[in-house]
């Protein structure tokens, strides 16, 4: 049985750890990627003309990197009406819930005359990176425009490596022109991110760039950040799931598994208090992968990163799972509502037996890009707020300024700054 | 005259652009920290014993790093009860800003049995670095440990470099404590960063680390960032002022002034369209300069970074400021509201003459950490969503889970997940 069961206490925090850490990028990764940021920042399109050639084996001209708009019509013709529809579905629903509680600008009136508040404003330019490889994900087109059309961003743009055929799959050209999204390049890898932080001739450079990707993505975007904002930096995906006696173990099995088949170094965790569901999840687990149409990726990461804990108490349970902070967090519990207040750190929770995370990651409405390899301790789902920066708003009246300038000269003192004592000073003079 | 007046768009623009990109790390400076960063995560407290020997020239052990209680009491008879008061104003009207517009855990319910929501969290564990070398900034303190504490966070700790006498500054040592902070270890630099990020035998690893420092602080905590939560990658402090001739020419002076003494590589940059305030400003920087305490540094940063240009109009001034994205924006114009529509990218903005930028610095409320190097294109001053994180949530009914199964199971199909779509498809069986 390939999905060991763990039942001691410091075995599992030891194999949490384990797992938990199992994101590794090398200082030889970094390398290669600083190497082609400064050869995209130095040559541009002649650069990404280089790379495309190397790492797609498609040889594009600057001219051929945007996405035609024929392309773009006929990806309508391409996709099912079925595909077409939940797609819909999908970009309505991730759009209304985006739409709740978006930071509004405010300000407030002191009875001194003093005006405090925070102006949000979108940004000019976004680009989102959507992977290719291993499939096609239109759902990354909405989860990464969405939010970014809510926050009113004006011009954004989307980069995607070109198929085996130099194509973009169709489902991704039609989630994208939901989004209103037409201008989409034909361009992956750390050189996308090169091309959407420095500009080149043909693509844009941009404010923020979102989007999940290889090592090499990550380490572009990482490598980038300051220059240009990012959503965050993603690791292989993971789900853990807290289940008691009430769960079944078939749709536990295919929860774990449907985490797994994203990525040979996804991870896929069960603390369960009932030992029974433990071995029942194991064997359905065994049995489910027996046909997996990816069946040899999949049972890479269940053997590597797949856990069973069967622990003492759902405490315990709740415990553990604050440590690990995963990205996904399934309560396949009786009284998930009963477990909530007890978890601290997570991505997205997804309460009760009703609840897959598949749900999630697709239509449910929240964002499916969410914080991995413990980053759940200190951040969030992508969201509008990523595509949105406040100003900070202070307009003092003369009164204010007289009933507070004698402190900032105190303070601007006691920091040994001569000036900014000196600027509030001025204006108090009669 | 130090300070350069410029009247040509296209010179201006240069100029501009040079300015803005004057923030230089190089790639040897990178490597110094990531050495640093890998010692204190190998060898721990000894490397930090080692480094602040050789970078601060204090022989510390691993028992002395901790302030000790008799110092952070001893602080405040070390400090005037002016400064004490000053500090205390701060303190209130920082706080009171701060708790505006907290971002609050909602749910919602659908008629279909849907609950929808984001759930705020407080990280639980902040470390906050506060630089020493030139001066005391009790500011920093308040500014950082303040959205930590009204975010709710725990345990917030302080990293400060210790003096030439070993010690910390009263007033540093105040400011932490009415914020509530008394765990303050004497540690700084990139081994201060790491050992927040790593945690050693002495000091905890945190969850976020925010404040500013030198460019190896900086280096180190964009090195870090993925591991824990970073606020922004500071760059040197820059003020643009937006003038007509409404503005006095020695409060626009000053206000130059305080923002160069900051740094040699701080800018301070003037667009007016009053060709007579340009010349006025330019004389009175030259004489405010004279008998300037900082006037040697000061003289640096206004002839490297110093820039006045004479616009054609208000609209220009804004187009140019957009561009430039300064971390401060002052709008020293007749009527600032009415400009203040074609501002898009500042990271704050004071309207107004009687609003110099060292009263947001000090006690207008905002916070005075802010983007720089043009990071207000895409981000945000410091706040309590530093401290905070949302989990989304999501809890299906039976009745929505079989309203959107079907579509669930389409979307997976055309990503080629199968078990996302089996996840579905067994709780969808009668």
């Amino acid at each position: 049985m390939m999905l060991r069961v763990v039942t001691q206490g410091a075995e599992a925090r030891a194999e949490l750890g384990r797992i938990g850490q199992r994101l590794a990028d090398t200082q030889a990764q970094a390398e290669q990627v600083r190497e082609i940021l400064a050869q995209v920042q130095q040559r541009g399109d002649q650069a990404l003309v280089d790379y495309t050639r190397q790492f797609d084996q498609q040889e594009l001209s600057p001219a051929d990197f945007l996405v035609s708009g024929s392309a773009l019509d006929a990806a309508y013709q391409q996709v099912s009406p079925e595909l077409l529809a939940a797609i819909r579905l999908a970009h309505k629903r991730i759009t209304e819930f985006h739409q709740q509680r978006v930071p509004q600008t405010w300000v407030q009136f002191a009875p001194d005359g003093m005006v405090l508040g925070k102006r949000y404003t979108a940004v000019d330019k976004a680009g989102v990176y959507v992977p290719g490889g291993r499939a096609a994900y239109p759902s990354t087109v909405l989860m990464n425009c969405i939010p970014a059309r809510v926050a009113g961003v004006e011009r954004v743009v989307m980069v995607t490596p070109p198929g085996a055929e130099g194509a973009v799959h169709p489902a991704v050209l039609v989630a994208a022109q939901e989004c209103g999204v037409q201008e989409i390049y034909r361009i992956g890898g750390a050189q996308a991110i090169g091309a959407l932080a420095f500009g080149t001739a043909t693509i844009p450079w941009v404010d923020v760039v979102t989007g999940p990707g290889n090592v090499y993505v990550t380490l572009a975007k990482k490598q980038v950040y300051g220059r240009v904002g990012i959503d965050s930096l993603a690791g292989p995906s993971e789900v853990l799931i807290i289940a008691d006696g009430t769960a079944k173990a078939n749709q536990v099995a295919a929860d774990l598994l449907a985490q797994a088949e994203h990525d040979p170094s996804a991870a896929a965790i069960l603390l369960t208090t009932d030992s029974t569901l433990a071995q029942a999840v194991a064997q359905e687990v065994a049995m489910q992968l027996e046909h997996h149409p990816r069946r040899l990726l999949t049972e890479k990461s269940i053997a590597h990163y797949g856990l069973v804990v069967v622990v003492e108490s759902l405490a315990q349970a709740a415990e553990l799972a604050n440590e690990f902070a995963p990205e996904h967090l399934e309560l396949a519990v009786a009284a998930p509502w009963d477990l909530l207040p007890q978890i601290r750190h997570a991505g997205a929770i997804f309460l009760g037996h009703h609840t897959p995370e598949a749900l999630g990651d697709y239509l449910a409405g929240p964002n499916h890009t969410l914080p991995t390899s413990g980053a759940a301790r200190f951040s969030s789902a992508l969201g509008v707020e990523t595509f949105l920066k406040a100003s900070s708003i202070v307009a003092a009246s003369p009164a204010s300024l007289h009933q507070l300038g004698e402190a900032v000269v105190v303070l601007a003192q006691a920091e040994g700054l001569h000036s900014h004592a000196e600027s509030v000073r001025l204006r108090l003079e009669p």
